[in-house]
């Protein structure tokens, strides 16, 4: 895929991360909507697997992950708002991660890349802005690991941002989205072509990457969703047999083959990580002390059906911010596809996050 | 383990499998508690890695699997039933399997095995009742599979099942359990030593066998328990490192690593292969025909938690006994121990199975 809108920001000198370690000269790759006026900049920050090219600019150019939200006239309207969207540190669409070459050595980081956190991220990509000449934003918005961030964002630089909208995404991770993690990179490390995240030379690690797709995907639905779409209906009359489909094994067999070709292994590996340890509590003692430097007026936004960050946890989250006396307006919408649903229903999610936004 | 309470029965000549293949003179490997007398056997199935070996004979003898809940004076009363419990059709505790030697060749089943179905399990443990000369149980009770497994029972043998106790089990398999099963036997044949089964002569599939265990075990558990048992804390120090364990993942690498010293790895997939084929009402029209043709008083347990078998599967079985005219009665268990609660709580489980069972 041409990205023929990408730009790149070099971050000057060695970037230090909340692990004490350094990236020399990370480069971030990034894209911009609209006309940057006074106060109208709007910081949208992305899950594990977008890339920074949210949006298509023109009728000519490539549907992005969020075509149906960010655009002219759109829910995030890019007539309205200067839009930013970033591919995060550690990932493989452009910015600095594992499969970047290391300045200090000429070799590829792999795995001596620093284990990095969604803090990195996020002041990386406020340093970004401050080289674009952002000084406020209208807003950060993101969704999954991008609501992560944008929590983050909020507390860290809350000087800098007036709303907030945070969307299936919680103030800190739980057990059960790091089990369903650890056994993603799990799959990816115990496929032989991982090689120790040595593989560049030999093409990835395509079967473990693609099981822990599969995984990741079991995680994104639900299973009333998928009993709706595919119930028990199979592709071919070879019902007694491992290799007779069943229609679910065909989707999530499609889901996992096509993710190797466009995302790399160690990358995912890095941020896998990086959300296991979201945590806004981490030395801010706790999650009301963090949510309290918050100053930004917050939409938060859960699925009822979601498995990765279930009612409860968005709830947590909301009385984090009662607690914390800067009440957030929380929305939770009743649907059937799960944690995946911001990008599944547009209708559903735009006049909340249009309306957050404001005039 | 000594199993010195093992029995084993051989089937008489070939068993037919639904799916048409012919197994030779499959053994099948049972214990049995209490006496036999007129009326009072109760068959027990059992789940997909338990063995036949459901409770201690005596004091001297090893825990079962299922200790709280069956023995002298408890909820499954050995003193007042004759308990008969097998291991099951393609497991590996002494019934014939994939890792049995196939009589006809003198060489191991290993993907030779046919596929099977739980209407096999279920009709070769009847030939094993009518071998042992029960003509009629008091009840057939289970739990997961062996739920599924005595759902079937008391379709295919109605007219010798008085009282059928079915928990978290569902009538037909939806397709999230599907892809979750999926998963895990691609963990197992994604590592190289399953050798495309035939790894007998070198070792179990260890870290595949592992990976499997422990996504199955998120799916046997939930959120909410491990949010309160685990929360995020950490077992050492490394926070910021890919080996720094959360205790969720300590949790998980132990259930795993534990698991292939007991289980055979293509028993593993046989049987998750048969649980994605449980469907009452395959060439019986539909779900409330199928459950029409069940006599049995049914009791029917679900789990609020279960993730694998979610609440909504639990009323698509009772609403088919209500539309069939044989309203069961369902009991709906509110406890944050997902699908694996009928291990967990004795104290729970225990009286509505007691009183279903009757004097």
């Amino acid at each position: 895929m041409s990205e023929p809108y990408r730009q790149h920001w070099t971050h000057p000198g060695p970037f230090e991360t909340e692990s004490r370690a350094t990236i020399e000269s990370p480069v971030t790759a990034y894209e911009t909507w609209g006309r940057h006026e006074n106060g109208n900049a709007l910081l949208l920050t992305t899950g594990l697997s977008p890339s920074a090219h949210a949006t298509s600019h023109g009728p000519e150019d490539e549907p992005g992950w969020w075509e149906a939200m960010v655009g002219p006239g759109k829910a995030i309207d890019t007539e309205r708002w200067f839009v930013v969207c970033a591919n995060v540190l550690g990932g493989c669409y452009g910015s600095t991660g594992p499969a970047s070459i290391n300045p200090n050595t000429g070799e590829r980081y792999r795995l001596d890349f620093p284990i990095i956190t969604l803090r990195d991220i996020a002041s990386l990509q406020h340093s970004l802005l401050e080289h674009l000449g952002v000084d406020r934003l209208r807003a950060v918005v993101g969704s999954s690991m991008g609501g992560m961030v944008a929590l983050e964002y909020a507390t860290m630089f809350p000087d800098t941002v007036e709303r907030l909208i945070a969307i299936s995404a919680s103030g800190m991770t739980h057990p059960y989205a790091i089990a369903l993690r650890r056994v993603q990179r799990r799959a990816v490390m115990l496929d032989p072509a991982w090689r120790g995240g040595d593989y560049y030379d030999h093409g990835q690690p395509e079967a473990g990457l693609s099981l822990a797709r599969e995984i990741g995907t079991i995680s994104y639905r639900s299973d009333l969703e998928w009993t709706r779409r595919f119930g028990r209906s199979w592709r071919d009359g070879k019902l007694f047999s491992f290799d007779g489909r069943f229609d679910i094994e065909s989707y999530l067999q499609h889901q996992g083959q096509k993710y190797p070709q466009s995302y790399d292994a160690n990358s995912y590996l890095y941020l896998s990580r990086a959300m296991d340890l979201h945590d806004l509590s981490r030395r801010r003692g706790s999650l009301t002390e963090a949510v309290s430097r918050i100053t930004a007026a917050a939409l938060i936004i859960g699925v009822e059906t979601d498995v990765l960050i279930p009612p409860f946890e968005i709830e947590e989250l909301a009385e984090a911010f009662v607690d914390a006396e800067r009440p957030a307006d929380v929305q939770m919408i009743d649907v059937d596809t799960g944690h995946d649903s911001f990008l599944l229903h547009p209708e559903m999610f735009g006049p909340p996050i249009r309306a957050h936004l404001g005039e």
